[in-house]
């Protein structure tokens, strides 16, 4: 794991969170993206070496969706780059850390991803996340 | 803002914690410190340019205590990076964000610290730090 890539943080409004947090970083806010499988519409912010990812659900069986009902607006999870998400995968899956799924799926802003259960991470929802090749 | 300095991690028991973070994040902690005015012990890791600190509390009327009985354990807040903490404090209030304090106070790894009220942010508990000079 080489950095933290972003940290996702659901909202119930892109609409309205997306110029606070221009405000808040400082910064315009570069990239929305609908990741149409996820249930998600993402909206991104460039800070130093690393991003914030606002996110909020297009339907109610989203997974932002149930987060927010149970947790309330907030961090929901963070995603750390790797150079080999297979081989991170490995790695942790034989360390004994529970995956989401055995395979890398195609994420928001030309990534692969793969996420580890907050059962086994004491709550943290991780993601693993590489580059695609373009 | 100038990075993600750290995320913290609300955990019940940093000797359970760190060992799982050790394997996770591939690398030793390479710092624990008590912060005795607010309550907490820390551990910190780091990863890149960014660092992962776990809290636990040290009493039952410590933030974090309260976090985990209301959310359980997981990320408790994101802290950026500032060069002049005042001046962000400013710019920030002047936006119309709400600080948890009027100046900066002393916090863990050598930091001037200030938060803002996840009221103002969509829910997030977010931490401005500027090191301090030795």
């Amino acid at each position: 794991m080489e950095k933290i890539e972003h940290l996702g943080i659901a909202v119930n409004s892109l609409e309205e969170a997306i110029p606070l947090y221009e405000l808040l970083l400082n910064t315009k806010c570069y990239k929305t993206e609908e990741v149409e499988r996820e249930g998600v519409k993402t909206a991104f912010f460039k800070n130093g070496p690393n991003k914030i990812e606002l996110l909020e659900a297009t339907h109610s069986d989203s997974p932002i969706a149930k987060f927010i009902a149970k947790k309330g607006e907030g961090i929901h999870h963070i995603a750390f780059a790797v150079s080999d998400i297979k081989a991170e995968m490995n790695r942790l899956k034989n360390a004994g850390f529970q995956l989401l799924s055995e395979d890398p799926k195609i994420g928001a802003d030309n990534k692969w991803v793969a996420f580890l259960h907050p059962k086994s991470t004491k709550g943290v929802l991780l993601e693993l996340c590489q580059e695609r090749d373009q």
